[in-house]
């Protein structure tokens, strides 16, 4: 797992939304369903009626601290989790910035946007991307992980990452995807002993609010007075403040295990059939010990390019994965849907 | 009118939305409508059913570029303006910002923020609050002007801004409010030709949106991508782009401008009670010229402190302005309501 400063020609500003064009089954963007839920929809339509005065974060930002059980100082809501990859970017000053890749792109766009020089700390699929802390340099003083990775799915034990805090450090876990695991299991959001920890958190996936904008971060007090002096004033519409409150409440919460558990269940559905094509790998699914356990599933599979564009022609978005450092053209991203878009996909798999 | 670099202790990021507390009347939020016009709110509420997917500017960003007669990549679509002066605090490096005030105080707290020292070039109230190129040093390299300007109120000419451009400086000219002028008179928006200058413009204010963050700035098409550079990745919501959209629409245009004709009549009214109180002066306010067009207007009366805070007593809400560089306890900024309020408001005036 080396670190390795080399901004390599990786197209960092490639998502998954710029494949997923109209016509095609969305198997590219990681949104977990097609529209939110009628009674989130009902809270959001609602607070259209205040659109007339600005946006006030207290009542979400008191629901997200609840939620958690941290203070509500511990707690920034951020225009999606995108808002806050900029926000540490801008107002941190790290001397040795290092990604752990393969992962989502954008904190390292929004790094190297800042004029930083990002290091990279590179997992390896011969042993499944599992996290080696040791293989994270001594004098990284800002080290972002996800958790479960985005895109190879695989969810890292608590402790692992816990280990990399220390003082004179911050360290950033992106839990985007981690309410798609039950119990939120190896989540840190509760964490308030790790020195420098911050978590990022999305409502996007699980509630469908991609176009809505609505994420947040928990931090110690200090570390959330810094990064919201460099968030724009008014920064989460009231729409979005709506969603966040609504999306913390017992009711939201019992769903989204719910459809954590049924994510799970379709997962390893999508695992098996895609295992039973010839050439197919998942790497970061070990038969033993599954560590990938987020809702979309990592296949490499040599032509993996070709099998991508003959899909699109039959109808199929995939997200191609040669654009995430560590991976190349053989890897493939494919979302965890419900199993008749499986077997729709498993029929058109080119043999 | 000095250039003046201290930062002398007014209150950059107090904002009338922290006085128009529940229960009151309020005259000191400046946004004109309690509510968006019903077909407004229905485009925005027509948007929730494709909240699932990331937002896409594109239509927006092709609305408001056929509004100002041009190219789309010379259209940034931004989180509110203050998303605007918070891009152009973090991607710019100017070595001698220099704002225009009184005026709005976002833009310098967003470039203080990001660590930039702000020069002030004050306006003086005994000329009322002429502006005098002359006055801004020649080596201010990002200049800051509002028009017309909060909480003046005053419209500059716009010749009298674009004598301000020059190569080797950034020319900002902020329009939140200038769609409340009748023909959008003085506007910059569609001057192409000038070097450097970049129009901020708002929705909120004319059509009651601030809760939704919607705002654009219009520039060269290579300055309009250095600020992209720093703007979070799909920061404008989807609801926030379909507002944009739809009040870029001739329809929307010739609303604002039966608007803006209603908000001078209604303006007229609220300087004339104004005026035959005693002590009030509006300083901005000149019989032969009238200067001050915005729809607000800036009072000076001895003790206006204390009759703020008689007037919160007795139900109404106004704007303190002593927390802009260059006015005082004295000033005091009103937003212009209908007649039949302004009538409630002169009736219940301390005297």
């Amino acid at each position: 797992m080396p670190a390795d400063g080399a901004s390599a020609g990786y197209d960092l500003r490639h998502h998954g939304d710029r494949e997923a064009t109209a016509g095609l089954i969305d198997l590219a963007v990681n949104v977990r369903v097609p529209q939110p839920p009628r009674w989130l929809l009902e809270r959001v339509a609602a607070s259209l009626a205040g659109l007339a005065a600005y946006p006030d974060p207290a009542r979400a930002t008191a629901a997200v601290a609840s939620r958690h059980g941290r203070p509500a100082r511990e707690v920034l809501l951020t225009s999606g989790a995108a808002e806050a990859f900029v926000l540490l970017a801008r107002a941190l000053r790290p001397r040795r910035p290092v990604v752990v890749h393969p992962q989502f792109t954008e904190p390292e766009a929004a790094l190297a946007a800042a004029g930083h020089r990002v290091g990279r700390a590179i997992l390896s699929a011969a042993d499944g991307f599992e996290l080696d802390p040791a293989g994270v340099p001594d004098d990284a003083d800002l080290v972002i992980i996800g958790n479960p990775t985005n895109p190879t799915a695989v969810l890292h034990p608590a402790a692992r990452i816990a280990a990399l805090a220390k003082p004179g450090r911050i360290l950033v876990a992106d839990e985007a995807f981690i309410d798609a695991i039950p119990g939120e299991a190896e989540s840190l959001a509760a964490r308030r002993d790790l020195p420098g920890l911050i978590v990022i958190r999305s409502l996007t996936k699980t509630w469908g609010l991609a176009g809505l904008r609505a994420g947040y971060l928990l931090a110690a007090a200090d570390l959330v007075e810094r990064l919201r002096a460099a968030q724009p004033l008014w920064s989460v519409s009231a729409p979005a403040l709506a969603a966040a409150e609504a999306c913390s409440e017992p009711r939201a919460l019992a769903e989204a295990e719910h459809l954590a558990r049924q994510a799970a269940v379709d997962r390893e559905y999508l695992e098996q059939r895609l295992y039973a094509l010839p050439g197919v790998d998942l790497p970061a699914v070990r038969p033993r010990e599954p560590r990938a356990r987020a809702p979309f599933v990592l296949v490499h599979t040599p032509g993996a390019d070709k099998i991508r564009l003959r899909l699109r022609e039959r109808g199929f978005a995939l997200r191609r994965a040669d654009t995430f450092p560590g991976l190349g053209p053989n890897w493939l991203r494919i979302a965890v849907r419900a199993p008749e878009v499986t077997d729709a996909l498993i029929a058109a798999w080119p043999r």
